[in-house]
């Protein structure tokens, strides 16, 4: 059995696995918070302003209002909801499951009138699917410069918006196949609109392929594997390992959550300094362990806008030491990069690269006044409970959206049906 | 200068060459032609219908009539005028650059109100984009499975649609980007309904990114060429001579058209057959020589299918000697795969490679009735005028839509604004 046969069947099979649904909830939790916080952001504007305009019949919700064709629907609102860059990431997939496959599987549902629980069942078949298929195209794909968040995502998108649209195993086999001859994205957009526009291509992708199977259209039943498929065309290295498990074991369980506004790289040292609650008066000097690997990405030593200090070990180090919010985005802004006592606490902090770390562990070493010597660390895979997430996306949410909205959303990914969450992205209540 | 840049410049820049604009009138013939003939093939149902259930507002019509956004109209545009394969092909480009650019230039000067000369001005432009685009990407990219007509034809269609939209020179550049992540389309589609709608996927995308850097959308300034740009992601080559004489010397005159309804490798020996005046009746033995390559592209010996014909030096050889018309789609039928006279003449017929041939030539040799050794040859290659050439595309439109037709469409590729032309694709008249 081809892989394009194992994903269709695992597309249209049951969900078993509480642990999985209930993460997909907090993941959609998660995902809706970043969208609404997103639809400020200019990006927002010309891909709504372009969808209204082209207009069609209503039949998915834009964020931030409006109905149009779910397809486009798809389109405008993976790429919102990917502009803040704030939303999760599956290490394991590099990449970014929610903001491609939700899209999908909410306009589709939206379209077809299917029910919560059927929603989250295809998202999370459809993220789990985008993450299996990140497996298996794996890291020299993205290391030569496709963004597995689309690519990958584009065939996630296909099976949770195919799942919903009800196609049979055939015509879900020729989705994938349609994926396969659409699917795009490059890394070399990053810093440009054109890295959430690549969330959007995706979910546009996954909806079209599906809605084209629907109407029996034909393409390559091995569009992904076979000669010529996209797998061997985009560098994927066709790791057989990827869809072991498919089905029982779920990927999406290990999917991470930001809960703080800047690179994924400086998590773990945020979360290492926070254990130590000190104060900024008491600092004589800190010292950050990471893994070598970060040191090229986040490790920016003097930055002078918010963008750059979401890439600076030394300024966020600061920033929790004075008792700012790494949470929350406004805090990343130029001024906060200049403020004078950040500015020196910052020079009080050096990063060194140490191998023996994983690159999701910190270590921190913190001399205090008097001459004592803290110590703490964190490693992002250590377990976290359900419940403990939950909480800390609630308070994620808080600051994005305000408590109230924070938690009329929070009940909104309880309901029994779409509306109360497709009211709240539409900004109507 | 990057090939962004260049691109860009000439996109913007004036046309000129008479020689070249009526090359593309005659492309645009012979498009419309193909794509009138294609409204009948089963994916035209699907993706019209599709179109028209999304609906939305009426920019550009549909081939078979209907009007939807222009993104929508270039799509299914797109695919319908490569659903017969029947179109123009460019050896260098190493793909059809006209069901690429065509449906995104027309579909954004209807949207525009843009006049006739101007459209033509846009396509060729576009077609000549796609073609440079095609060479600086190089064989690698073909051979590595990626389908040139689409991957190079949607950054001619970005050009095309980008020209009629007015963008700016930065803006051209950006529209190049966006294009560069979202251009997609592989080989392994062939033979089903996924290699047409790779060049209505190539329209869309023009049409797409154009429309997005009119709204000031920001790409990568060096989405094509820089690191990790669409060129070295899809194993383009960068060939440096491929913008050599951009504006001055059009690689458009010598785009190929067909003139026959099957496999481009067959032409040449049909051609020198043709030559030959022979009789069926007269028949001892024919030998055809052709470029070794094709001998495993198009040389079925006993095909017993319509398409399976369409890939037979023998079959195609005992049409001409038995003065069947290869130039009607009709004749490509199971039927007539199974002629006995057919099957019985292709037995007398032996096909060779022979190295020193080009891949445009052939050579035939007849052994007739009474001993004699008749001997055709013809080269692709040799210059045709375009007088002789329009002359060929009246006579394969009158056999694809009628000659009242054929002749309307003649006088409408002549005319001052696009409503005869507009008419004709929504079969209103």
């Amino acid at each position: 059995m081809n892989i394009e046969a194992r994903l269709a069947e695992f597309a249209l099979g049951p969900v078993a696995g509480e642990g999985a649904r209930e993460m997909m909830r907090l993941s959609l939790f998660d995902w809706a918070a970043c969208a609404i916080a997103g639809v400020e952001e200019p990006l927002a504007a010309v891909l709504r302003e372009k969808a209204l305009e082209e207009a069609g019949t209503a039949q998915a919700s834009l964020i931030g209002g409006g109905k149009v064709p779910m397809r486009a629907a798809a389109l405008v609102n993976g790429a919102i909801s990917h502009a803040l860059d704030y939303d999760d990431t599956h290490f394991a997939h590099i990449g970014h499951p929610s903001v491609a496959v939700i899209p999908a599987a909410l306009a589709a549902a939206e379209a077809r009138g299917a029910g919560f629980e059927e929603m989250i069942d295809a998202a999370l078949i459809g993220a789990e699917g985008s993450v299996r298929v990140g497996l298996w195209l794996g890291r020299d794909h993205y290391q030569i410069g496709f963004h597995q968040t689309a690519t990958a995502g584009a065939f996630g998108a296909a099976m949770a918006a195919g799942r919903i649209m009800g196609l049979s195993r055939d015509a879900m086999v020729q989705a994938l196949g349609l994926a396969a001859t659409r699917a795009s994205g490059l890394k070399s957009q990053f810093g440009t609109m054109g890295k959430p526009y690549n969330a959007g291509i995706a979910a546009e992708t996954g909806i079209e392929a599906a809605d084209l199977a629907t109407r029996g259209f034909v393409s390559s039943p091995a569009g992904m594997s076979g000669p010529q498929g996209f797998g061997p065309t985009h560098a994927g290295i066709g790791e057989e390992d990827a869809m072991e498990g498919l089905g029982e074991r779920w990927r999406m369980e290990s999917v991470s959550h930001k809960f703080h506004a800047c690179c994924h790289g400086l998590h773990a040292t945020i979360e290492a300094l926070k254990s130590l609650g000190l104060a900024a008066g008491e600092i004589e000097a800190v010292t950050i362990r990471t893994h070598p690997r970060w040191l090229t990405v986040c490790n920016k030593p003097e930055p002078d806008t918010g963008l750059a200090a979401k890439f600076s070990y030394r300024h966020v180090a600061a920033m929790v030491l004075a008792g700012v919010d790494t949470s929350a985005i406004v805090n990343f802004s130029d001024k906060m990069a200049k403020r004078p006592d950040l500015v020196a606490l910052r020079s009080r902090v050096v990063v060194d690269g140490d191998a023996r770390l994983s690159e999701m562990e910190a270590r921190v070493e913190a001399n205090v006044t008097g001459g004592a010597t803290r110590i703490g660390s964190f490693d992002l895979d250590a377990p976290m409970s359900l419940d403990e997430r939950g909480g800390k996306l609630r308070l994620k949410a808080a600051g994005l959206l305000g408590t109230p909205r924070a938690t009329a959303l929070w009940e909104a990914v309880r309901a029994p049906d779409l509306a109360p969450l497709t009211k709240l992205l539409q900004l109507t209540s």
